[in-house]
């Protein structure tokens, strides 16, 4: 089976010469991956014409131009009216007419959110798509959503991130019944807030294999695969996450680099920091899901570089051969059913 | 001018050990305090008699004996209307008769928010306590408030959050106008819930010194001095952060004792990792202030050592030596004269 991705080329921070490398890069990984480049033609062409595997993968990408390109800090109601031959648009225009199975792009989050819902629509039964995203824990990673499509998302939306969540990780992740935990401001039945209660009740009746409230600092403990929330505290625990991250790495940073015999020190250290940083890259949790889409939508990062950006291309292509969108249309068809009943 | 106060002696996980340590160390460092240990007496005197200086500071303690203590897991509504004879009840009773300027327990939150909350009152004008915490930063420290007494704030109770936020920072941190970020899923105007917006628009027809939305990683970067949230947000902010901090703590430990040769590294690395350590150390940040209340009372961490113990004994000092108390209650009746003109 061959997977297609389309690749909004001129999205991102980087633009073309990241989201092309990474691109080739991953047809180099990936024998059965297929991709169309979309953006400026000759620019996607200069770029491709210095990478020297270029030439032999020639009959696996094609280049689809696009005339214009959405900017980091348009709103996404002026991109999804004004501009209908931008990069994104096309590429997950892409996806709309399976010329594709999955589209990546590290352009607007709002832009793509908004085009995205507009051209592919919401799968039956989904009110508002959500965004999943893998964050790292002291034993590998888990996954989390909503990471800030949605604000003040009750108890059936939180219902269906916990059933679309539980889907994608029990696919891509060959997890037979992934744990999702709820997250609140502790574990007792009795803290949170209604929304949160009625939503705890919902879960304990559902087929998900739901354990309970959890709290921010259970994210990184790596005992659960699934954290569900809604999109604006998520937002916060993820952006409050990545700055003490930063925090700690100025600190560590500092440390080593404060007087002549710590910069010494720091040589010697050098590859077992290496390692340290290596087990945190944040690079390699690239790649959020736009989930209850009819079609897979992969956010990358807007300043992702090569490596990262392949991970994301690498998510859209492990997301497309297990069929995502259709196993998450089914199962939420089975979950209304059963409700309806 | 002397200050006093009162330590619930027995609160916390390592209960009169631990605060009898911190407040006989308190007691050498701050010649004008006087302590007030509560708890089980005979147990708090043979604490002390471990102490060599106990004897010469003498003259400026007393034991108050109370015959009950509230346990972590107690159900605040439980403590209150049960143990009027705990510890923590006791010496916030002494807040309340004037005997002592400030209180600090190690106890149970929820506990000791619901009985400061019927025992002391809140002041005119404040409809809830909040709970405010100093948090690190890239450049020395910030606070933040609501950390988790209150879910589903309204924007009059944020407004609350940062007036008293910032009359405490500016008295406990000689600031003259602290900077106010509230805290939101983008910097943009658009975004964020109704809630926020509506905040939004109130803070900056306040007299406060409002900067506008901040997002989650602003938290750390050190260009705020009051960070302003709903207590669901900011709790899941706090321990999404200290989760996020020990995983790279287990991170870092698991790189430096890989082999024998990355410990033979951490040897030579231990002044320099110990240095980073110290820059971090959460326990200089222990100490969070229930604002809002007729009276001070600080809440110390649970698990609080002696060291950081003796910090929360510290922010009640410095805060009764300020009246926070007053200065809160002045502030907010302004404001309230200014909204009803």
């Amino acid at each position: 089976m061959t997977i297609k991705v389309s690749i909004d080329a001129s999205g991102g921070d980087h633009g073309i010469p990241t989201t092309v490398a990474a691109g080739i890069k991953a047809l180099n990984v990936f024998p059965d991956l297929q991709l169309v480049f979309v953006g400026d033609k000759s620019s996607i062409q200069t770029e491709l014409n210095k990478h020297p595997s270029s030439q032999k993968l020639s009959n696996r990408f094609n280049v689809t131009h696009a005339s214009e390109v959405i900017t980091m800090d348009e709103s996404p109601s002026n991109a999804l009216r004004k501009k209908k031959d931008a990069s994104m648009r096309v590429a997950i225009n892409l996806v709309k007419d399976n010329t594709v199975d999955a589209c990546v792009s590290a352009g607007n989050t709002g832009a793509l959110m908004a085009i995205s819902r507009f051209v592919l629509k919401t799968i039956s039964g989904i009110s508002r798509p959500a965004i999943m995203g893998r964050m790292p824990t002291m034993s590998g990673h888990t996954h989390m959503l909503d990471l800030g499509a949605n604000i003040n998302s009750g108890p059936k939306s939180l219902v269906e991130f916990a059933i679309m969540g539980s889907i994608a990780v029990k696919y891509t992740e060959n997890i037979n019944s992934p744990t999702v935990g709820l997250l609140n401001v502790g574990e007792e039945e009795m803290k949170g807030n209604d929304n949160i209660k009625k939503t705890s009740e919902l879960l304990k009746a559902s087929n998900l294999n739901y354990i309970g409230f959890i709290e921010g600092d259970d994210i990184y403990k790596g005992n659960i695969d699934l954290v569900v929330c809604d999109g604006f505290e998520g937002n916060i625990a993820l952006k409050a996450s990545e700055g003490v991250a930063s925090m700690m790495g100025h600190y560590l940073k500092q440390a080593f680099t404060k007087n002549i015999f710590t910069k010494i020190i720091a040589l010697i250290a050098k590859p077992v920091l290496k390692d340290f940083k290596a087990s945190l890259n944040p690079g390699q949790y690239n790649g959020a899901s736009l989930l209850g889409l009819r079609g897979i939508v992969i956010k990358s990062h807007g300043g992702a570089d090569v490596d990262s950006f392949f991970q994301a291309i690498k998510e859209a292509y492990l997301e497309a051969q297990v069929k995502i969108t259709e196993k998450i249309a089914t199962q939420v068809s089975l979950e209304l059913e059963k409700n309806s009943e």
